[in-house]
């Protein structure tokens, strides 16, 4: 009797669970959020309690353990560590630069690109040569960049509106100036920040010397746009004006380290998987709560928020805590390649990688006729003022799983802040706010859930028919 | 001969003026604002350089004089100060407040409200009755209340997506308390701050007495939402505590201020007014850099940018910065006042004052079919990620104005973190960011660009028609 009277409640409740309209059903993922969430408070651990999160660092592991660890407080079906080696670079003492001109000593703020060489003995102090991009470098010819120190003075484009979008149009200056300059004598690199800001703040990312010989390394920096521009100015004045600067950064052998994953097993389809993700390292200078903070702590409480609102997903959602992002990709790489080694049939992969701001939308990489479904969604997000769906990119992380029909996104918060953090000393736990960082995970969430709901199959099956 | 080929220059030009397209024009906007705008600079010096503004306050005057000498600069037909009289009520020395349980002393974090009166002698000490709104007050009736301090508890609704309609819940909280808790007893109220956030900010705002007699008013502030929190904690644990608050703020007579204005006079329909505006006067607190340093130098901005854009406007198009938004409106009704006494034909009025944020759109106060007309420009906003258009509140100065068939609108900016800052000491320029500001110029600019060339005749004609 007892028996049946549980099996006539479940039947029940599971009936008004399916007739829960999808309005409902984001509507209760918002609020739990909200009200609710959990992602600000483990943002505020991994910023404040542990900090910044440089691949093969202490802290990069301690974040490990302490995502792990939230992961298994949270019942999910199974948390697990997945094994990466990662290079390990260090930045050592604090930089320092100046430049002299008309005998008066300016004091510049400086940090070393990630992976770049140290300054030998006691520094790099050379006359500049400046140039809007490494691309000019070549018909300047080795005669006027020997010696020299190349500064690539290219500034972000203030009027695009997509500042991610200006990114793309300076990142390269940063990779590849130094293994550019070097080609033609140049003793260092300045680059100028690739921030949408004028301040005080140097930017650091990765940089690389391709096929540079190891003894034609030369050291690469990053400066404050502040003094980008009076370095310019400067220039403008005094040709012959030199800059010193020093750095001590080494690069160690390959360490072990690890991507953290959590799992909701599903009821139907187990062998099915939809990931959502974001990078558990981050640069050294600030704390990470942007890059990539928000995006981790989005996506465990993406596991989270499903389970809080009652959804029973269908298909096996995990959570991926991706080690290495920023200098080297090792993380995602090693989740493809063992996914692929599985052979895990992975249907849909979310990312969130652009900062902690006000959620506008999504971007994806999938087809037209994909395309078309999740645009027919589009309705259920306005209340949210969720209204960017639009084809393109969607993160670097889950890019190495991009095989078949794939659905592959990248939340698209609000962009215009994020190259001011982006990097930099300032990239902390105070520039974000608990709402949007909750609307964000919300947002998340509610696209999986429609994902597993509507599934990705009817997608390939009608594009099949077509075919 | 001369003559001649200017003609032919200037047809030229015109034709080619004319023959540009809506999408180019708004990217030209756009563009300017973005490489060249000047609403920073200028929220830089009115928030740096002067600071808050409250209404009757010297830095309100300095105000008045530093936006009216930027307006000359810009060369506009016209520029001129509107006079109005003011309350003018001030702080005073800093407000203190504690209460003690158990032996123990806990400082708290309080202001006054905007037009309260002071404590008198030594400061209020009472036991505190928390409820969690005013209209809970007539049922507890004077039994309970009388000699006590009525503390309101209600918390913004973090569900809602709008922060605007989770400060509209609260608001006649702060604006009522004291009166209703005045008719049965209390000797001072203190009130929940409108924040939608967990912080040490006691956050103002205007507060009225209503019918309460002069003998009968009672201080009321506003304490932080961690201290109401902490006060919430300690009063179930602790019924009896006493709580102590002391303030000096006074109210003045009226003094003489001035809503400042500048003006294109428009080429085709110069007896045509469009205004764009925001408020010169802000709290005290802060430097009020988002309410409404923001919407102030955006207004301005609308002007220089039509111009710097080349566009000429057909009807008249002025910036109104208003004076005293914040505790009587005396600006805003001054101006409509003014406008009906000369027969001025207000077509379209546009206020910003919602905080400097990205933009998202707008919110009309207009016939069906004026909205639909402007839902047809939709498309043109959309490079710009300007998705919103709904119908709804425009703003409180350009209430006044709303008459016929006047078209009313309120730029509406990102709002989440709006009401973390709103009429606290952490309303301040650094909260600003560069690009949100210009943004949202650039998006004013637009619109009143569209409604200048597109006109609301035709609007009012299909209108007339279908009547």
């Amino acid at each position: 009797m007892k028996a049946r009277v549980l099996t006539l409640f479940l039947v029940c409740f599971f009936t008004f669970s399916n007739a829960q309209s999808d309005e409902t059903v984001l509507k209760i993922v918002y609020d739990t959020s909200l009200k609710n969430g959990k992602s600000y408070k483990w943002l505020d651990y991994l910023s404040n309690k542990i900090g910044g999160r440089l691949s093969g660092s202490t802290n990069a592991e301690l974040a490990v353990q302490y995502t792990k660890a939230e992961l298994e407080k949270l019942g999910l079906d199974k948390v697990w560590l997945q094994p990466v080696m990662v290079p390990k670079w260090v930045r050592g003492e604090k930089e320092m630069a100046y430049f002299i001109t008309s005998g008066e000593l300016y004091k510049v703020n400086i940090c070393a690109l990630g992976g770049s060489v140290a300054t030998q003995g006691g520094g790099v102090k050379a006359k500049v040569l400046e140039v809007d991009s490494y691309k000019d470098l070549k018909a300047l010819g080795e005669e006027k960049i020997k010696g020299k120190i190349v500064f690539i003075n290219k500034a972000l484009q203030p009027e695009l509106i997509n500042t991610f979008q200006a990114y793309g149009g300076c990142s390269s200056e940063r990779y590849n100036g130094a293994a550019e300059a070097a080609k033609y004598g140049a003793v260092g690199t300045i680059i100028r920040s690739l921030s949408s800001r004028q301040d005080d703040y140097p930017h650091t990312g990765a940089m690389g010397y391709g096929e540079t010989p190891v003894e034609q390394r030369i050291p690469s920096a990053a400066i404050s746009t502040n003094d980008a521009v009076k370095l310019s100015e400067s220039l403008k004045k005094d040709k012959n004006l030199e800059f010193h600067f020093e750095m001590s950064c080494q690069q160690f052998d390959d360490v072990l380290s690890y991507n953290v994953i959590g799992e909701i097993t599903g009821s139907e389809f187990p062998n099915e998987y939809i990931i959502v993700g974001g990078h558990l390292d981050s640069w050294d200078l600030g704390d990470g709560a942007h890059d990539d903070g928000a995006g981790v702590v989005q996506s465990m409480d993406v596991l989270r928020l499903l389970k809080e609102s009652g959804i029973t997903p269908k298909r096996s959602i995990r959570v991926v805590l991706f080690m290495n992002e920023e200098n080297g990709l090792r993380g995602g790489r090693k989740y493809a390649e063992i996914a692929k080694e599985k052979n895990e049939k992975h249907v849909f992969a979310l990312e969130s990688d652009s900062g902690g701001f006000t959620p506008r939308g999504f971007s994806f990489d999938c087809s037209d006729l994909q395309f078309a479904k999740i645009e027919s969604w589009k309705p259920l997000f306005k209340p949210y003022l969720i209204h960017y769906f639009e084809k393109g990119g969607s993160g670097a992380d889950i890019g190495p799983l991009k095989d078949g029909d794939i659905l592959l996104a990248g939340l698209r918060p609000d962009s215009q802040r994020y190259f001011d953090h982006h990097h930099a000393a300032n990239d902390t736990f105070e520039h974000v706010n608990k709402r949007e960082l909750e609307l964000g995970a919300a947002t998340m969430t509610s696209l999986v859930f429609l994902v597993d709901k509507y599934g990705t199959e009817t997608i390939t099956m009608t594009q099949k028919i077509k075919d």
